[in-house]
Order: C-alpha cells, then structure tokens, then sequence
C-alpha cells in the first residue's frame, strides 16, 4: 500500500515537471496566455486527475468524476495534465494552444476532452459545479465534483451565491480549491481587495482545509479527507505563482505573459528538460483544423407530450405553462430523463406551484440567486436533464445576461421562461418591466426566442418544446389575454394546431397593409385590425411567436402591401421592429416600417393605462395605422 | 435630555402609526404594492430621518445624511416616512401611489424629493451606498450614509461585493440597515435559502449589532453607537413583517399584496386611525401628472480640456485613452469637480496606470467585483464627479448590463470606457470577445455609444466628454491601429478636429455604393476602398464613430449610392448594420444592405486571422464588394 502511493507521488511529480515544461513552451510558442498561475496550480491538478474515478478514453462516460475550472485562463496547466492523462496528444496541444481553429482556446473549452465546462469569466464555475453535482443525485449515478478557482477571483459575489446553494442542498460530493497564490494581475490580493477568503467560506457552512500546495503527499491526503467530509468542502491551496522556475515565483508580471524565448530556455534549463520548441513551432505551422469534434454534445429526450389543453375564456400564459408543465411532470413521471423546474423565490407568480407538488423531488428553489441559478442550470441541462427555469423577464435574462451567454457558448439545453415582460407588468414599475428581452437575446447565436400569443398557444408551445435540445427563452406577460379566436369564431390555437418554429401566423388577411405583432398586445392588435376593417381599411395581421427568426417569404409577401406596422411590448431599439427592418434591408426591401412599442423607461401604472401611454392600447393601433393609411 | 428623547420617542411612535395608515392605504387604493416590509421597517425607517442632518425644505442640501433604500418595494414606507417629515404632502403620496405618471411609483424612484436612489433589482443598494459614502471622502463633505436592505435580498452575491469595497476604502460613515423580518415571498428565509447573514457580514470585517426594530428607544441607541464605531457598520434589526396589524403579522402573503378594502377598515381599526380611503381615493381620481420635476439631477463640469495631442504613428487608443485621462487629470488638479477612474484590476491593459501615478487619490482599484464597480461608478457620478470606470468590454457591459441600466435609469454620468471590445482581442477567445456592445447599449435609453476610429479621434473624444454630463460607453479594441489619413495624406482628425455626436465622418468620396464602419476594422476599410477605387470602383467611406445614433441626412445620402456595406467588428445581429437597417427601413428607404461582422461566437486566435475569418480583413472586404458591385 506504502509502495502504491509512493509510485503514485513519484508518478506526479514526473508528470508535474513535463507539465511545467508544456505550460512554458505552449504559453512562450503561442506568444500569449497565464503561465503563472498554471504553474501554480499545476500540482494540485494532477493530484485531483490522478485519483479520480475517470477513463480518458471515455471522456463522458456517466459516472466519471467532474472537474470543473472556473479559472479558465488557466488553460495551459488543465490541457497538459489532461494530455498527461490521455485525453489527447499532448504535443498537439502545446503546438495548437491559442491558434485559430484550434479547440486549444485561450480560456478551457467544453469540445476539449476532459474539459466539462467552458469558462472564462471569472466567479461562475462553482454554480456550474453545483449543478453538476446535483446533476449526480437527480440522475441517481454518484460521482464527486472538483471545481478550481483563483483567489483574485474570490472578489466575485456570485461564489457566495453557489456556495450557499451547495449547502442549503448537502451536495456533499463537492470540493472547490483554490489555487492561493495570493496574486492576481495589479499585484498582491490583500492589496487589491482584502478579504479573508476561508471565513468568507466558512461563514456559509462549508468545511475548510489549508494544505500546501506544492506538496503531491499532503495534497493527496487533503483530497482524501475532503471525499470523507459529509459537507461541501474547500480546499485553500497556498501556492506560488509560477512556482518551479525561480526568476517566475511570486511574479504578478507573468500572470499573464508568456515567457520570451531566451527566458523559456532558462525556465527549461532550471527544469531540466530539453527545449522542444522548434519541433512545437514546426507542428504549429502544419497545423489544420479539426473537422469532425471528439465530444458530442447531443441531448434527445423522448417524452410523451400528453393530451393538449384547451381554453376558451380569458387566461394569463402563465398559468397555462404553469399546468402544462405540471401535466408533462405527471405524464413522464416514469420517463428516462428527468425534468427539473428551478424557482427563485417566484413560484407563486410564475406558476410553477404545481409543478413543485407534482413533481417535489424534481423542484428546485434557489433564492435570489439568479446568476447562480441561471449557471447551475446551464450545467443541469447537460447532464441529461430537461431542465426549465422559471422567473420574471428582468431576471431571467436582462441580469443574468452574460451568465447565459456563457451557457450558450457552453451549448446548454436551458430552457428559461420568464413571466411578467413588458409594460404589461403594471404597477411594479420600470425596474421590473422588462422591454428588452427580444433585444439581448439576439446577441445568443444559439438561443431560440419564442413568445406565445394566448394560453392555448402557451400549451402546445411547451410541449413541443419538451423533447428540444437548446436553449430557448419563453417570454409571456403578467395579464390575462383573451384566447385569439379567427374571424369564423373558431379557436386560432386549436388543440390541433402545430407550432413551427419561425413561422408567424396569419390571424387576418387583408391587403391595404400588414400588421406584425409580438407579444401581449396581439389582442390589441386583433379588436384594432377588425375595426379597421368595419372601416374599409384590410390590414394583414401575423402573430410573430418567433420575433428572432423570421419567415423570409412572409416578410416579402407583407413588404409587397406596401407598409409594415410592427407591435410589440418592447422596446422599439431592437425587437420585433427592427428583425423586420434587418430582413427588409438586407433584401432590398423599401417599404415602409412604422415600429409601435415603447420609446423611453416606462413607468409605475395600470397595465392598459400604459399601454396607452405606449400607443399600444386598440384606440392608438387605429389612430397609428389611420395616419398612415387614411 | 432626558426629556427630549423621550420627546423624539413619542414623536416617532405617533408618525409611525400615521406612516402604517398610509402605507395600507396607499396599497389597497392602488390594489397592489407591498405592505409586509414596509410595515416591518418603518419604525426603523422613522428613527433614522429622524436622527440624520437634512433639511426637507432643501433634499438636495449638499452635507445632507444620505439615506438609501436598496429594497426598492418598502416605497410605501419611504414615502410614509417622507412625507411625515415634511418631503412632499403624504396625502399625494398615498392618492397617487403606483399611479401613471405619478413621482410615487412603485419602487423607490429619484425623482421623490429625498428619495436618493432608484432601485427595484435587488442586491446593488449597498454598492449605490458604498458610492455616496465616498463621494463624501472626495468631496470633502462630511455626512452619513444609511442603506436599507431587505433580509431575503442577502442572497445576491453582489451585496459580498460591495462590503469588502467599503472595507477596503474604510467607509465608516456607512450604516446598513436590515429589516429581518425573516420572511420573503416563498416562506421563511431559513427555508428558502439558509444563510447566516451576521456571520456573512462579519467575515467581511463589517461591524455587526443585533437590535429589536420595532423598539425605539432601542434603535436609537443602536444608531448612536453606529454613528460613533469607526468601522463599517451593519444594524440586524429583528423585525416582524406585517407588524401593527395582528392579521398581517409573520404573514408572507403579505410581502406583496395589498389589504381587501374590508382588511383595510380591521387593520386601520386595530392601529386606532380612521378610514379615509374615500377622501384618498377622490384624490387620486382628481390627479394630474406634474409638468416640472421638483428635483435637479443637472451636472454641468467645467474643465479645461487641455492641448490635443497629436499622433502620427500607429497606435492603440487604449492608450491614447490613458494618456489623454491623465493629462486631463494634470491641467485640472486644481478643478472645483474631481476626476475619478475606477479599474477593476485591469489597469496596465485598460492603460490608466498613468492616471493613478497622477491622481492616486482618486484612483480606485475595485478588484475583480464588476457589478458592484459599475453601481458604486453610477452613485459617485451623481455627487458632483466625473467618473470614469475602464474596464474590457465584457466585464464593462455585458456583465454588467443590468447594472448600467439601473444606472441609466438613476441618470447617472458614468462614463464607462471599455477596451478589448471585438475579435481584435485575438487569443484570450469568445468569452472575452465582446461583440454586443451596441446591440446591448442600444437598449439603454439614456446612453450615448462612441467608438473612437484611432488614437487622434481617442484624444479629441476624451477631451470633448471631460465636460459632458449623462452615461456614455467609449468602446475601443485592443490592437495598435494606424492613424487615419486623407487621400491627400493628411490626418483625418488633426488637433483642429471637432467631435460632433452623431455625425459620420466621409473618409472617402464614391458613388458606386457606400461603406459604413464602425470600430477597430476602419483602416482595413480604407485600404479595400482604395484598392477597389484603383480598379475603377468607387464607394464612399464613412467612418461611424456613433453607431446608435445616425444622422438620417447621411443615411439618406448614402442609400441614393444604391448599396450601403455595413463593417463592424460586431455581431451583425444588433450592431451599426442594424442602425442602418433600422433608419433604412423607417424612412423606407429601398437600398440593398450588406452586413460584414461577426455571424456566431468567435475563437481563440490571432487577431487579423479572426478579422479574415469573418470577411473583416481587406481582401475578403474587397471580395464581397465586388460580388456586388463587379
């Protein structure tokens, strides 16, 4: 046994140098990227990969442990412990880091095998680590969850947030460590931003270890003890930055600079390795990037989508999606794959109380803690779990906007839908109106937006949306809609009706113009196009459900009757208006696009009385499109 | 003595009773808003207006305590409280509470005569606190600073932020207030999310007292001993939600929503004040909005702007930026208003080092803690500060984004200039690549966006802004640029330059079709146009330092060139190409438009690779003009 752990220390520390090596020649070859503090944690890396539950030669196998690098910059040490391990040709990360093409970005990458998450924003990879963990209970395959940090980054709240999650659900089989080298880029810590990083743990209920850093022994006995701790653990790691190469140690300056050549043969020469960095230069400039990526990251669920519902009086969307969910919980109950609901203090207005009752196990509330959440969640929804997270407009996307960028770059299955968007809010007042959401999410390359216009609509929308991957926003107002009926008085949202993602629908026909809407205001839009109409004005009018993507047929075909009025309770900077515009322009299009929504913060108020205020209420539609057309 | 706190005593318990019938009030009349907190804190609320130096008569008095509430729905209370001390009128306050176009909204709102701070979003008051709190040290004007918190709000990580900042710069003139009412909208906030708030706070260094707030006398003393620690201070007020009606106590249901009229006329009769809810509610019916704000938010600096400099040789204009701040900071070290720079451990690559040598009692390192930077920046910026806060881009907007909104809505005059904007970042990869810096400040109605077009334009934009009041983003890109010159080899923006918001510069005369270009791609743009115009093809070249505000003279002149190219080191989802199509599309202008940009999340690379990999290089710029126009 003595003998084991021996090789086991002898195996790192030989390991550690070649590591030491890699990290210098690819940082030194790519002329860029954080040497220091990858030869800080560098140690600590290998003990963790050295003793986890894992196979490089299947990267995602189900029950691997997960190690998660909120640090991301430190790139260079996670890609040569991992090219140590297996996962892939070391050489070819050392020539290939940071070059275009190449999937040895700057920061870590999830298409890396080994790498589970990407990141780069500082302060988000302890939520990511939080979901994974809670990924292992719900999926019932038990695993431990490692999550490397910084210290400077420990100046981020969202941490506090993760780790308080993390206790309030005993995820047990979490270990953060952080990698204490007490510098980050303007010098020292506790200079920059004192802070006492293990009471700051502590104080939310975590175990807390110090160990050296450097020593493979004391570091493999810190890990074991913190598998046994039935708490959530943080190991501080007191390192030092660029440790092994004397004239690096203690150094903010290389934090993150490469070393020169004439330093890199120094470093190498105190290392004693040989400097291959023209065998690396040569394989650099050979270098083609990769076609076909080593990881997938498909996710196909195959649930029953249940018995469509149909409503025939007044009803808010949110409520519909509140007992549509609950329904699909029910009729899945015995699915493979889970379907989990998180919750920031908003059940009750976002309805998803039933849900919780159906399905308790499988509900999740999270405080206000949105940023945590929105991260967690990403990193729920790739493990196998369709995970939704239910919240107001401003919170699910306006102020955790870049958290779901990051999921999206990390190709998250997240469906986020958010309630109470739009001046339809009312009284609650401009904080909380959110007018932007079409706007941000437009930036998301990979996120679908989609806006159902009534309950009926709302209902066969989530259960087509239960068996996507991706990620999707689900935005609805507060009020209660009428159910959008056709001129034959039938249901236009029948329970046979199929959403099509992309499509508009056409609720009027007519040819003297064409009305686009999106959103609360369709019944509006409706009551004004109908009295036009008594009036001998024929304007089209199309429910855009798909504001991001629209139907380039449908946008010819309006632009050919002449003027397009676009409606939305939005922002006129950026939503439903301005794709309109975009398609228009970039088809020579010139017809004329008159864009009705909000111009300015809006305010406290009576829902219809702002919508009045935004000339969005029937009477200003009719006064909007006379002007244009009488 | 004696007696006359036992005067101030009586005072406060008979306005408190006043302030629990006007906060019901008001709620029922409006038929929402939240009693629960604002009943729980108004004993607290009372004691402190009734303690700080102030001066109802005068709310913009300059020594003034100031008194911030970061639980923005407790307004009822604030409003009750203000009033009774003789702010505005209480009877308007509660007639006209959460009612369109009224000052009394439904979050706490600026524009109430002592209402310091808008808020809504929860979690970012004490950062506004941290902010008031300094402007005090810089001013030179010695008061307090009170910032009211809600207890379930703890959870927001950016609260951690915001205490270590006050720590660190020994804010001890600033006193946090929690109503611990141990009640948020989904129970007990030991079930929601378990923390313990005084450990939290204490690990942060803060100074915690525990008192009961709803025991005059005892909150007294509390805030005296507060006054007089020398050390950041947190008062952990035990409260009860609903406190004063027996129906209402420890109830969450009433968090938020307001009394049934029948509830009301039971409470008002167990807090022994009349009913006069009709009397309020006649008023309210009687209201019209005020035409003239009693409230001054003007801010009107008056620095000498200093001798342009000018460059001649390629250069970056992050460090023209720097250059140009630090010198500003030189020729007006005498000037009555501050300058102040803000870093967020960035420094030497936002180049403002030279600033803090210059300045360094007004350079503030925040640390890796952006959110709480961007809301401290926006509440400095309003006490009579020019305040710069220079940050990447992504941390400077897109993490921030809800941050800068808030802001926005406050009508700070932050001036947030970010550097590393665009793929131009190169190697560090996608999560630091911001390319939605228009797209997202596009939603921001007061802001103002400028992309300086090299180190000259850098120079002659920073001068001009020194003395411009409001939010501005300053956007730059990370890599040396050459200077613009004329055809005749002159330089575009010589020291004579004027800056004219909203204007494009023409750098090119052409009729074959327009180039619009916006950021770090201009000198290639230049080169593809005076590569095409060798080969007979003519475009105009307009250089668009202000990509959200377009002169429509100029739009209009160049759609008549029959296609406008759009190039930006942007999403094309959002950025100038969207302006374009926008004012294209409105004016129904029927040009052909080619958006050049960013079309999904870029890579790790070098930064001109990056540029031909999204057809911003010269070459493919020239190619796709020409399967236009060849």
């Amino acid at each position: 046994m003595k003998t084991d752990i021996q090789d086991l220390i002898n195996t790192i520390k030989t390991q550690a140098n070649e590591a030491r090596k890699a990290i210098l020649t690819m940082t030194t070859l790519a002329g860029s990227g954080h040497p220091g503090g990858s030869m800080s944690s560098i140690d600590l890396l290998l003990c963790v990969y050295n003793t986890i539950k894992h196979n490089p030669a299947q990267p995602q196998m189900p029950d691997r442990d997960r190690v998660i690098i909120s640090n991301g910059h430190i790139s260079p040490a996670v890609f040569s412990a991992l090219g140590l391990l297996g996962y892939f040709d070391l050489d070819e990360a050392i020539a290939q880091f940071r070059l275009t093409g190449s999937i040895f970005e700057g920061h870590t990458e999830r298409r890396v095998p080994g790498v589970e998450w990407s990141s780069g924003n500082l302060g988000q990879g302890l939520s990511a680590g939080t979901g994974f963990a809670l990924a292992s209970r719900i999926n019932k395959i038990p695993y431990n969850v490692y999550v490397f940090m910084g210290d400077g980054e420990q100046q981020k709240g969202q941490i506090s947030e993760a780790r308080r999650f993390a206790v309030k659900y005993c995820l047990n089989n979490i270990i953060a460590i952080i990698d204490y080298n007490q510098l980050q880029i303007s010098g020292s810590i506790h200079n920059v931003m004192p802070q006492n990083i293990r009471k700051n743990w502590e104080s939310d209920g975590w175990k807390v270890m110090e160990v050296d850093g450097h020593n493979i022994p004391l570091i493999l006995t810190a890990l074991d003890n913190a598998r046994a701790f039935q708490q959530p653990t943080m190991i501080l790691a007191h390192t030092v930055m660029g440790k092994g190469v004397t004239f690096m140690e203690n150094n903010a300056q290389y934090h993150g600079s490469a070393l020169s050549e004439a330093q890199l043969e120094n470093a190498l020469k105190e290392l004693g390795t040989e400097n291959e960095l023209k065998k690396y230069r040569k394989l650099r400039s050979e270098f083609k990037p990769e076609q076909n990526p080593q990881i997938s990251f498909a996710f196909e669920p195959d649930f029953t989508i249940g018995k469509p519902v149909r409503y025939e009086t007044d009803s808010d969307c949110r409520s519909a999606w509140g007992k549509t969910i609950a329904d699909l919980a029910k009729v899945n109950a015995n699915a493979k794959t889970p379907i989990v609901v998180l919750d920031c203090d908003l059940a009750t207005s976002v309805k998803t109380e039933e849900f919780a009752q159906v399905s308790p196990q499988n509900f999740f509330q999270c405080g206000i803690m949105e940023q945590h959440t929105c991260v967690m969640g990403g990193a729920l929804s790739i493990c196998g779990i369709q995970t939704f997270w239910s919240d107001f407009g401003v919170f699910g996307i306006a102020e955790v906007y870049n958290n779901q960028r990051l999921n999206d770059i990390n190709q998250t299955n997240l469906k986020t839908v958010v309630t109470h968007t739009g001046i339809d809010v009312g009284a609650d007042g401009k904080t909380h109106q959110c007018i932007d959401y079409i706007s941000l999410t437009r930036n998301l390359f990979g996120f679908k937006l989609i806006f159902p216009a009534d309950a009926n609509q709302t209902d066969r929308i989530i259960r087509w949306l239960i068996n996507k991957p991706g990620n999707y926003l689900v935005t609805m107002g507060r009020s209660k809609l009428p159910v959008l009926k056709k001129l034959d008085g039938t249901l236009q949202y029948d329970v046979d009706y199929n959403f099509i993602y992309g499509e508009a629908d056409i609720l009027r026909d007519g040819n003297d113009g064409s009305m686009w809407v999106c959103g609360t205001p369709v019944a509006k839009a409706i009551k004004a196009v109908d009295t036009l109409r008594e009036e001998g004005i024929f304007l089209e009018l199309l429910y855009v459900s798909s504001p991001l993507h629209l139907d380039l047929t449908q946008v010819k075909s309006s632009a050919g009757k002449g003027i397009i009025f676009s409606v939305e309770d939005h922002s006129v900077n950026g939503g439903l208006g301005t794709s309109i515009a975009d398609a228009l322009a970039v088809n020579s299009l010139g017809v004329k696009l008159v864009k009705i929504g909000v111009t300015q913060y809006p305010m406290s108020g009576e829902a219809n009385e702002l919508y009045h205020w935004a000339g969005l209420d029937t009477t200003s539609l009719i006064a909007t499109v006379k002007k244009y057309l009488a």
